[in-house]
């Protein structure tokens, strides 16, 4: 936060801009970002069942996390177009409904949090997809950066 | 829910698949979905400031959400690629952070619920790509479905 | 133009949104755009030579029309994804240039203004992009819509 | 131009092709390119005055010009993907339309004056795409390279 | 084949063009075409083997094949953008390799082959993504369309 | 094939992600793919004759090639969004129908053969596209890797 009172995104006048990153180093930044999709116990039970193939409704919305990470500067007018390095999605069955964690690594100039919190949101959404017939009240939570490293700010944990 | 503990966008055997809408009929649709960022209160105070071009910030993240919503089928695997016909994405700063409400309206085959939730997510992640200098630990809550309409369920509203 | 002194994409508070159209007609509409790429004698001159197979030169520019058409959604904000039934791209040299020339036809809610525009602009770029070399001061002038057809409207040619 | 009456974009045979640029350094080049939308007095007048939020208008222009940037590959069939290390889009309303300006900066293989032209005509449709109800005969003018720094031929200024 | 001896795609000069399509009839249409990816012995054992989880990698397939029918137009350039009503793509382990099937279905006004093929053959390089670690040398073959219905032509069956 | 037996695209536990490439050097890489479409004599003749501009067809299918190229990272769920240095795709008429060859370079930190293979299979998609109407039973046949170079693996050549 090196200009507090000032977002960054904005010129003095106000006009949204995208970031000279230019002149930043080239290194290894990380970030791992967190969610959850909160189901019914109906919808639950589902997922935990036998019956069904659990693995490819998870499957299905860890794919599409991935993929979506790689979306971000498509999505986030201000994110700069990045090299993706590695892109790991974790989705768990719980008793709330799912967690999901995502972690993204980079070698290039900028920080990859906004590619972390954007995969963890778009398999938040393919996990609801996949289960809105079932589960119609299903909501995204939660979903925040929970470590970030790399770069001039070196690491930040979630406090 | 035509078919209890049934997810539609499996197959019998558990495999993925676009499920066919092609004999369901064309018809007005509507969803409205909304969530939150939650921000500290000197990222709040940021956004009330009469310093800061408020507006372009809350512009840019209402753009990226109305953008997004026609992104859906590109993100969210098994989503059919749908014509939309209206999106309006309204951000207000409250105190606890910004409130974003989608609506989306279409003459298709399928319901708009996922574009209304993409649009929301979207628009919240913009919003923390803008805030994420001043308050790294932004969160995305409470994105959810409010209310959908039309097709043969006719009125959903969130219990 | 149904509302004078109003910019239909903005609402009355001027946030922007994608205006609903799911009331209207389904119906055929058309539109003609054109534009020109001012060159340099020796640009103009390496196009018109034997010498240079002028075919694939012009085949690219128009090319990235065709495809740049099937885009506008994606580019413009605000524009509605829509169907496009049919879409030429005509580009000739003329001793200041290349005269480019696009028309766009539907049958869906809105008219393809924008699509014909946006077929024009990009064959544009990707014309010069090819002269750029040889011509660095290349131009593009005069990008208008021509004629559109369809809709409540009807037929609208420029004065 | 190191090949005057060459197209580099086309083999000798004159097919299409991507050009090498694999031995080229990685280093600082910048584009400014300019442009043009001529409206009519009662379209700038509204732009102008204070009952419309001209804010909004302008700033839809400007995020799309920004996000056009990044689809430059997208678009220009023979164009590098490439990093963007920075892009500002600025427009002013002028008694005879609105003026655009891109700024585009990067630290990689190619020059980025296509996404500088591409930043700018992108402004400019969806600037068109805001106004045209009220001004259908809307025009793109003047779309060109201004300067360009970097890369082996060095500075370039627009005679 | 309406007009033999005449590609479609070109005008009677030549030049490529998207075919106008508006007047054809709104009906159900379907497409099936499959394709194969030939393996060594050793990549097979691999796929057919209990120790990996062969589920997903088939699955990674499968999406990219759903996934990739949707972004057929933007990869064919002369191609409708097209409702998609739905797509089914099944993969199975064979003794040569894997075989690939897709199924795509639309009520517009176009064929749904080109969308088809795409499936499939996106589906067969996801496949080959997966496993070329494991054998480089992997190849696609005979990917073809079996069988089409709807439109003028009515039901077509590869001889 | 550094871990003969496991699929390097698979977590232990068998879920899809990205490979961490990040420490991997940056240095040049190519890869020759080749790919056929395999055409009735009819459609062969149509291609060699004088009556139709050939050179428009192979073009079309040749810039949907360099084009496709780029969209690799979109296709294939797995692979890293990568710089593309060069792309060529040639394409020659022969007595059972087109023969296709892509090469692709880069200077970055994977392998580009799966561009290679892209590139490939876009261009003979587009030519199916081209030449449907005249042959529906046209086919892909043989798409696989030539030869590949750079990396930590060096040169690999078809046995």
């Amino acid at each position: 936060m090196s200009e507090p009172g000032r977002l960054t995104h904005l010129t003095e006048s106000g006009a949204a801009r995208m970031v000279d990153v230019s002149a930043k180093d080239v290194g290894v930044r990380t970030a791992r970002a967190s969610g959850r999709v909160l189901l019914s116990p109906a919808a639950v039970a589902i997922l935990r069942s036998g019956e069904v193939p659990k693995g490819d409704a998870l499957g299905v919305a860890r794919l599409a996390g991935i993929m979506g990470a790689k979306r971000t500067p498509d999505l986030i007018p201000l994110c700069h177009p990045i090299a993706l390095h590695g892109v790991e999605v974790d989705l768990a069955v719980a008793d709330a409904g799912v967690e999901i964690t995502a972690r993204v690594r980079t070698a290039d100039r900028t920080g990859v949090e906004m590619e972390a919190l954007t995969a963890v949101t778009v398999a938040a959404l393919a996990m609801i997809d996949m289960i809105k017939a079932v589960d119609p009240a299903a909501t995204i939570a939660d979903v925040r950066v929970e470590e970030k490293t790399g770069g001039k700010t070196g690491v930040w944990t979630r406090p």
